[in-house]
């Protein structure tokens, strides 16, 4: 129960299959191959090794099978698994073991799997946030004519469209847009540093190298400046919270009948009950969210050239906000389909 | 990677296998049961039904093979099991069908079987303060009498014998110790309300009847007042917190070599190394309990009879806290006996 | 306008003059007046200096006309006003200099001023709590009886008697009072240490009688295990989330008008509108009163026999949460006055 | 003592004038009177009154003299000044009185206001992460190339040169400084919405000469969507973190003489002592950030056309928020004149 988002039946309400898959251990760990095959091709192609052997180093790294045990038990010895994955590297190596993680460090192996993590969940998020204003397009067109009692401070003001408190859940969406984007462009690097972050004997071309098989673009390294990290929590949060407010307005607006949904989830107690679960789901994503971002947001302070307190957060919390933030989106569209009239 | 706990390879640095036991699915589900057997007996007792159809309500409900996708789809729908779980626990009872749920309310369920995870963390908490007690009395035994240098502000102050740190390290636990029993006392509460918490038409004796069974005291209805339960998020974040002081003073003191470690973490780059990844897990602890608490105390902001948003949050946020409360208390017991030597 | 209690116009809305002058410079200034007296007068009685000597350097200290500017330049220098409180308190007691602050240091002074404080908010709070269960106890029996619409999830569930209502809003008010309580008698102590903490050359008796002379208990050092202080900040948010769980269902009653408030607040473009101001302050304070706790939490991450860090954290959090609270308790009182019906 | 920022000695370490000057009470004030003027002639120029009448109320609004206790009587009642500041300006407007506020809403006014202060804040923050890179790179520049201990998870690793970590703690600041100006361009608008957000009767020239007047930018009504200034906080946040950084190394680099400070604090029982009580600071005001914005972001979940909860969390939380992170960026340069050598 300590995942609702992959538990037997709590999965039902929270998971969600395309964010998850970005975040699982699988998706994880394909990414940290990636690095180390691209890694071995650029020790190649910069002349630290033979073409031909960084070839077989990286071919090999591509066809290691999986060994979870022994990735659990280096990291509960080591506290992060790479240096148990490069043992298991080099020796499936074999002679070309030495072309394989030379000079790179377990951050750059995690944090580089990290940036792909992120870039492809930005890239989710933001057909998401497409689809979610798609969807608000839609349901304005079929309801926003009707009138609706405008609230403030939860108490009837003046009559308003139903099109103008749309437009008010969809007026983020643009701006979280740009967010997304201006996110993507800063966290869709490389990371190598080495062992303590100063590149010593790393080419400035093995970086470019690496960083352009796997998508990326190079910068400087970033062991120990996680703004960027902490940004991507406060985008996640923030589209999270602003799917909370739709949640919220649909709920107050099924409890006085201002909004029919179709749909709605069951009472043990009282069979006649439509609840609006979704609705409530987005407030309580919000709420999660801004807890997981706060907690990211303290890791920014990250000791000398690599903290492991900090660090070790950041994989407690990011993968979750992730995932909660996907599903909002996803979930806020379905409300907006899932609605039967307003009005 | 949703779930550091039980991640394939984090959960070499994560796990906890006794706490997770307790919030694991399996867990839920058998305590979500025992609610519902103790229910239907408790119909037959206050002759709501006859004893003897109770029973065999009973013993069909704990007869039940559970079905996870049942669940999940009802959970979908309803936005929580137990709606779907009642109405298998129905079929199954057959002609006693009317002896299964009468009168009580989704949250009645869930919420009891809450109270009987909560107490059996309280437990498991409470043993290992009590190890982590002796833990460090064994290593001011070991160690106590050295001279380090004590420190204000992070600068060097005075000397201090290394059993003045450890006393410091120790000193909360007698009060952790005594806020868990405190806590204990107004958790282990059955949760029964009916519908809308009113106990309209449920008898005082029912109420007792169904508690006595469960090992739980009776209580007034709390389904929308959980100041209990962010209570408990608080006392199990407060040991985190206090765990964390010692593990960011472990870590500091093996940087300047005042304490030396065994069993340390290996590096991908730096063979030689040793590194305090327990301690250093410590501290990630302690800040990711703060995040969940946090969440959990605002969900004390509960609409109406009951509110699915808040509940959900609660849902999202104990299991994860209880367990890395737990860790927090074993892995720090482990530093102790990992403590080759101070000074 | 950094702070809101005591804005120009804003403390028309967050005012507490009681809370506040717990807190004020003033009352801390007191505070801390009164420790450094009682230790002057423990160093005669204990012998370490002449009684009369004591007895002059303690009559200095009280007498002491207070020097803003002179606290406030050694704040800016040694980053919290002892050091130059101390000089200017040894310059006034002349030639019983010696009798002022000898043995102890600045933490000592602060964090016994500190438990003095928690203490004086913890009887206001504790007061302030029996006044809101008579509150709600009146309110209940003025409108008790009336039938409403249980809401459960946001929508509209069974009818329920507006008591049962009033009965949750009250039912954590005797588990507060007890854990207020259970506070008090842990955090009703007094702090010595000595520069590091471990109390060298610090009679026994010198604690007890200091301890007594300020009405604490002799309790060992604490100066880098804050778990009392932690306590202090979730015991404060948990009773403000209870008053928000208040504030939120009265602003949701006002909504649909089943609730009368007499003396709401008006709007400068619907002037006949009335706004549950003070409802809605409940639940501003709940929230806030979790981000500041959360702080608080986190500050038991507390480096070696001192931190710098974490301790001025709890400069900038606790005086807020602890006003925010009271006011949060005397908000809910005064709402359940204004209610002029419900139904 | 609760505004660490404004209190009698705390000042000492806290204070920061620019910021605190932006967000005073009288700086807020003197944006809404700027905005009530600027509406005023707006009035005159689109013809809903005559362009001398708009004139002569504009005149009285700026000449108005601030009543604070006005102010607050009807903070008290309204819970916020707006109503009370409008009867006061068109009671001092007199014949003029139509020309004051007509068809806009308190919202309107409070949160231009704020859109300005925000302004103000990013460009105060923007100018002083330029002079904290310019400190970062005199200092480099003075001790760069010594040669200190690179450490990773706190413990020894490989030398560096003092110029790797600096060029760490330098690396988020141009990104800071990107995100400063992405935020400027999106809270630099402004806001006029009317009663119920939807400007119904507000022509859009009205809404762009009120906003060319005070230097904004004209933008839908965002009454409800709070994304910008939840932006405002993570990006706040998110400096005040990268200055927690330098604050941490900084007293970790103490600790072991490898970084010398001019002007640390005293010691009242180790006279001796030198304290990096800046350092600490930093880290302090960047945990004191991270609570604000979660705050801060929790308020996304704001109900229907305006939420007097949710929006007053904002006043407790951003001007604080916004003075912490300026002189975390004032106090991270000053750190860096004041190291007298590392290595």
């Amino acid at each position: 129960m300590t995942d609702v988002f992959a538990h037997p039946w709590l999965s039902g309400l929270f998971a969600d299959a395309e964010a998850q898959a970005i975040w699982s251990a699988g998706g994880d760990l394909s990414r940290m191959i990636a690095f180390e095959a691209a890694w071995s091709r650029a020790l190649g192609t910069s002349g630290a090794v033979e073409v031909s052997v960084a070839e077989v180093a990286a071919k090999a790294i591509e066809d290691w099978q999986p060994d979870m045990a022994l990735l659990r038990d280096g990291t509960a010895k080591d506290g992060l698994p790479v240096p148990a994955l490069v043992r298991a590297l080099k020796a499936t190596a074999g002679d070309a073991a030495d072309a394989v993680h030379a000079g790179a460090t377990s951050q750059d192996v995690m944090d580089s799997a990290l940036s792909l993590a992120l870039v492809q969940t930005v890239d989710l998020l933001a057909g998401r946030v497409d689809a979610l204003q798609t969807a608000l397009a839609n349901l304005s067109d079929r309801f926003g004519g009707a009138e609706i009692t405008g609230r403030t401070r939860m108490q009837d003001a003046l009559s308003i469209r139903a099109g103008t408190r749309i437009a008010a859940w969809s007026s983020p969406l643009p701006r979280h847009a740009d967010r997304l984007s201006e996110l993507r462009s800063r966290v869709a690097v490389i990371q190598i540093g080495g062992p303590v972050g100063d590149r010593r004997n790393i080419p400035e071309e093995l970086v470019a190298d690496v960083a352009h098989q796997l998508g990326l673009s190079p910068a400087p390294c970033w062991h120990s400046a996680r703004d960027t990290v902490a940004e991507a929590g406060a985008v996640f949060a923030g589209i999270a919270g602003s799917c909370g407010k739709i949640g919220q307005d649909m709920a107050l607006m099924a409890q006085d009948r201002t909004l029919a949904l179709n749909g709605g989830g069951g009472s043990s107690a009282m069979p006649h009950k439509i609840n609006p679960v979704r609705a409530e789901l987005l407030v309580t994503l919000a709420r999660f969210a801004v807890a997981q971002t706060a907690a990211l947001t303290g890791a920014l302070v990250h000791e000398q050239e690599r903290s492991g307190a900090a660090w070790a957060l950041e994989w407690m919390t990011i993968p979750q906000l992730a995932v909660a933030t996907a599903k909002a989106l996803a979930t806020a569209a379905e409300l907006c389909e899932d609605v039967a009239g307003i009005g």
